[in-house]
């Protein structure tokens, strides 16, 4: 079957999960999305691995916003990653909000809502999570783990953690660590959360007034940092919103401010606040190196039998070419085979989201490749994507 | 006389100033520091115009925080803008908060502070003020006009406004119209400020409980566009802040958090929320391209007697090299004399704020060439200075 459903799993029941920071996290809901089957000899399980912002919701309509899945355009039947050949999974992340066990699920301490009592998580954490989710998906190996920003974070922590269940891996526009502009703004991001009243510590769930107008200003920062300069001057430059001359006030006169304003408006209609909080944490605590004695290469030395693809994109200030190439060039002195390829765009990290048919021309190869390469030893019941 | 005295002037008494926005405004309150004397000729004055969050204690120590002026490093007694031998000026712009007349001022219609019934202004509505500023100090022609970040777009209005009254122009770090990008970053800042409730839609004064959360976000987005990722990392990479390890939770673990919120925390008790709103509006609204056909080079048609030096920073991005060499190029091709250096740097935006050798040694140059070929045409009384 090609069709997705909404589908939830209750992990870490008997043993709690270990997480980075030191405390133990006790019946881990994940909502994932599946698309495809899994074939008998469980030879074609595709993981993708979402964003900060992002959903399970890949491949078909989101929930909240009615909107196309957000790799929609790359997964699907027929498509690049084809969900008539492939079985593909897409998890919501630890600490995420729709669906996954995050700081707005219930704390079973105190029958409410965790807010920032829940334990602050890691990017490996997530990743130990859609391991467990395999093994009840009864997936051993994936042909592929695939992932952009955030998304490629998790693919990275694939290769520390878990090689020997990965065929390959594809990471676009991604960091191994952290740096401190990253840190700077996501830091401005949460204390623009945390500043609004409606925060409340954390502690907003139950009056059903979130803190709105922070959540938006945070939003609001970090989609200019996922643009590029050129991005914003083709599509917006100094052209006026829906008037002549300007206001000489405070209303969104120019393009780019009602477009930043509507990015915010709707953004938290879709996403908690506390969420934002965590993942962005999660995210600036990354720093695979420092795990290594400050060698990115020692965290790659157990996946010499992976390959991997690494994407760039030349107007990524984000996370720039000079980021991802660390992460091959520490491939590539951990003997593990690497393709990698910096995209000539004007789209800025958003890139890896958008129409680009070299990115899709480079994947292309990758997967086929990788499927050429793959011979399954652990064949799977190839029951789990018929049983949906 | 070498010392400074902070200063205040009320001009537009008998007629008011005409505001690009429509608006007119009457007894306008002028702050401004002087500091040296006039020379009997008047060809020794040289006015600093100043950016978005400085004020007119250029070379002497503020009032407020009790730091040294912003520019003393190059304003002094035997400094490159040597107050031994030149009189300068340098007042706080129209709509700021220290001493001249902004949101914060009283409205004398309504005996209230204007918030924001104070009409929106523009950069060459500040220079305006300034022209009157020195037509009360009896000062014709400046020997120099020189400004970094905004103080450069009040520079290059000189230029377009009353270039006769000029002898030589510096610019640095600057551009002549704001881009999308620029806008993007102000109206965060600007949406930061509003969302916060103590802003009230800008009746914060009677109450006296300013919005400070939100004008701490929006100052700390800006220091980040005022870096550069280079300066970030050298200055701070990942290095915690007086900790081992991370404590897995939102305090500022790391120093560049912590500097941040320092730079937020401190900015509030020396500005004004309304006048960043104002002043960030002033800057986005500077196109001066599109006042002449989209052509720069026809805004300074009539400043070919003055000489000009424009410098650039290759780490800035906020105005980027890209922008300063518009600047230039118009100039040339206005047939207007310019000399112009992009100077290597990793301090980003605020290069021009800080010790940096190659920028002095252009300055120096530039203004002992400017002093010897000026030969000003109108005495002055030269009683000013020693006035004070």
């Amino acid at each position: 079957m090609t069709t997705s459903e909404t589908n939830s799993l209750t992990l870490f029941e008997d043993a709690p999960l270990q997480l980075d920071g030191g405390a133990a996290l006790s019946a881990i809901t994940v909502a994932y999305e599946a698309y495809g089957s899994l074939a008998e000899d469980g030879g074609n399980a595709v993981l993708i691995c979402h964003a900060l912002t992002g959903d399970q919701y890949a491949a078909g309509p989101h929930p909240v916003t009615g909107k196309p899945g957000w790799w929609e355009r790359i997964i699907g039947p027929g498509r690049l990653i084809d969900t008539d050949k492939y079985f593909v999974i897409c998890s919501n992340v630890l600490g995420s909000c729709m669906g996954t066990t995050g700081p707005s699920s219930i704390n079973p301490a105190t029958d409410e809502p965790w807010g920032i009592d829940f334990p602050v998580i890691t990017i490996r954490d997530m990743v130990r999570v859609q391991a467990a989710l395999l093994d009840v998906l009864n997936i051993d190996k994936l042909l592929m783990v695939i992932g952009g920003s955030m998304g490629g974070m998790q693919v990275l922590e694939w290769l520390t953690t878990f090689p020997e269940r990965i065929h390959s891996a594809a990471v676009l526009a991604s960091a191994a660590r952290h740096t401190a502009q990253n840190i700077a703004f996501h830091e401005v991001g949460r204390q623009a959360v945390m500043a609004d009243p409606n925060w409340n510590q954390g502690r907003y769930y139950s009056s059903n007034t979130p803190p709105d107008k922070g959540l938006s200003v945070a939003r609001m920062t970090a989609h200019i940092t996922y643009l590029s300069e050129d991005a914003l001057t083709q599509k917006f430059g100094r052209n006026l919103q829906e008037r002549e001359e300007v206001t000489f006030g405070f209303d969104a006169d120019f393009q780019v401010e009602s477009y930043l304003r509507h990015q915010g408006s709707t953004f938290v209609d879709r996403f908690d606040a506390n969420s934002y909080l965590y993942i962005t944490r999660a995210m600036d605590y990354l720093d695979i190196p420092s795990r290594f004695g400050g060698r990115l290469a020692d965290a790659f030395i157990g996946a010499r039998a992976v390959r991997c693809c690494v994407i760039s994109f030349t107007s990524d200030w984000l996370y720039p070419t000079v980021e991802n190439k660390r992460i091959v060039h520490a491939l590539n002195a951990a003997g593990v085979p690497v393709s990698f390829a910096e995209i000539e765009t004007a789209n800025g990290h958003d890139s890896f989201l958008l129409e680009n048919p070299e990115m899709d021309m480079m994947l292309e190869g990758f997967l086929a490749s990788a499927e050429r390469t793959y011979a399954p030893k652990h064949g799977s019941t190839g029951s789990i994507g018929e049983q949906q």
